[in-house]
């Protein structure tokens, strides 16, 4: 790596593992069951966490950097048992700049019974523009899940994917944009929830959620910042 | 603005970042999704919070204030983007001090199929004075849902509005006053579902409930201060 | 009050202001809405909160000393609104030293059908002895309340009570072992609420419930302490 | 004890007190209701809690020493009620370096109804190898719980085990694998209810746990650790 790449990494293993913290704070990990990426930009790199270490033993020291293909570039640890599936979005998918996996509790149980999250919530139309969609049942260890992630999310508004039986898969334009997909998708997956458990949500209109979806990808937040990452 | 209302703002700057982290404190918002705002007594001003800012970089500097129209006249970031509705409660309910927004989930569950929560719990009975009404569904991006509020609340014993397929607005004659109607909002909204899940709640007579309204209202908290500010 | 009272009362207002602490950290309470109180040993008084002060504004200079009437013989606050359903319960059962109330969201919701908890598991046989009963529908303002705890609990093996449509008041040989029957009552609610949402519990032999008691409160714990009081 | 057994146990004692918080900050735990332990390796002691000692007073200090047959052997309290069903598993099942348990509230209203997890979910999968079995009911006060814990986990793959109407004991090569065990057990108990609540859950392919089980056992973590303890 050239000293601009190195200051890159440098920078996101800062955030990466800052990010991390997110996911607890959330409640939406359990153990070391969670984990955040980020693509190096203008690389074939990315940074990632590493495999089974605890929360509180991760920092920017820890985190691991692998290329595209998953293999470890850089670090003392070995990379996280979801790294082939973050690699895949990153090939498939040039404009993602952040991948996070969770198994957070009310998004997994739709997950479990491979139903989509329908869009009754205007926070859902904001941040997914629609229902979050269910992808295939795929087993790790190659590039079934990264698969499936990109069949799933490829042209679909939705930023998070509800893996068959496993959790929740999200992709931003950066690792913070990622994070927040995953916090608000456990958020409305809740709610949801709440919601259906003792009758039939109010419906929503179409032209209401494309309306909240078109204002909050571009009004929303700070200017200069996309509603993605703010 | 003179040397009094100055005064007024930088310590409602520090009030209103402070309350927010009530909001954390009691689970009711994710990411960036809640607000808290309070009326400068005697202005035509409001102090709000800024939209997309993290919970965590909130502090009295990071506050905006905003004229009763939702122009921004002073601060260094946009203002929320619920800023219109706070506005027009703010116009049309001179009696309003505070105004706070959230998607707490059990509350916004309630929302989303469009039911008003029974009142069948002594602490709803003090607090709401009967049941959790429902609001119309409106857009984001003008009045309507500020009128949408208005036209619930008005004449409602309930400082606390369920926008249908939305979320949670309250109001109080100060911006703590609309912090507790939320906390407590989310609080008897978990409360009743709990309730439900399992069968029907033993009913309350109406002139119990009239009762417990009427002592909490006059009766409850340290003298000199009014229930919905203690 | 002499010296010796007066040094019990100094330390009843810490342990007291302390014990809210358990009430937050299990989330039994919402804003103000709980309380704690000790009897003073050998006097006819008693230490409680103040009546809607923050849980973060409690320490042992804001507690409060009121007579077994309920009134106010030292503090710088009104007493608890709840103060009176203690006071009832120290005249009518010498041998409680200790009162707590919560509207903690399980319990309540019980309460609120008016249903009392079954008994199918070991750690409500060891704390309650069985079913944890509900007690009438009662206001607040005289000694409605206290009459309904004392006639509930008279003679019942359960040091919890849930009061109807309201929700829980403990006892205990002191504060400390009804803040513990609250926060166990809260969990065995929150279990016996989970258990019966997917079916039916299975039945537990009375036999062994009776054993589980009788062992829990005469062997648990460490050597000359009783296992309300560890 | 000779001079490596006692570093060994000093070592212990301060890795199982800190391993308790473990079971607080997942909320594992109410009051004083659960505990863990560990075998001294090669020796016939183990460490595990005292009885009935609160969350916040437990450190290397307050860790008591037991024999095999729960017989206190050093410290200062008396050893947790739960010891005589630890002990009986350290002498049945010489793989077992450490025991937890806790009254969990998802895991334990499945043991309330006597009813094992079903495996629906990867993560079930990797830990437990398919469903979460449930042991028989069994009193305090003797081997009977030890006796239902080994004959119900022996040749099992799962590492927990729902003793019905009482909660959820695990096991793992050292403590840290049983508290990562109790830890992922109410993770997967709770999705699985939540999963439940709404629907059947979809069906996976035996083939698929058996992979995901082998793999999860042999190749997650770092090198030179197992699963179980990382």
């Amino acid at each position: 790596m050239n000293a601009k790449a190195t200051r890159q990494v440098d920078e996101l293993r800062e955030t990466i593992a800052r990010l991390h913290h997110q996911l607890i704070r959330y409640n939406l990990v359990a153990w070391t069951s969670g984990n955040v990426s980020a693509r190096v930009p203008g690389s074939d790199l990315m940074v990632i966490k590493p495999s089974g270490v605890d929360y509180d033993d991760l920092s920017a020291a820890t985190m691991v950097v692998c290329d595209l293909d998953g293999t470890l570039v850089e670090g003392d640890f070995a990379p996280s048992s979801d790294t082939a599936a973050h690699a895949y979005v990153y090939r498939a998918m040039p404009e993602v700049g952040g991948v996070v996996h969770t198994h957070s509790a009310y998004a997994t149980a739709w997950a479990a019974r491979g139903e989509a999250i329908p869009c009754h919530l205007t926070a859902q139309a904001d941040e997914f523009g629609g229902e979050i969609p269910v992808g295939p049942f795929a087993l790790i260890g190659g590039d079934d899940i990264g698969k499936g992630i990109v069949a799933t999310l490829s042209g679909h508004r939705s930023p998070a994917v509800l893996m068959r039986n496993h959790g929740v898969f999200t992709i931003g334009r950066d690792a913070r944009a990622a994070v927040k997909a995953a916090v608000m998708c456990e958020d409305v997956a809740r709610t949801a929830h709440l919601t259906r458990v003792l009758g039939d949500p109010a419906p929503m209109a179409q032209a209401d959620i494309d309306a909240l979806h078109h204002r909050y990808q571009n009004a929303y937040g700070q200017r200069g910042t996309s509603a993605a990452t703010s």
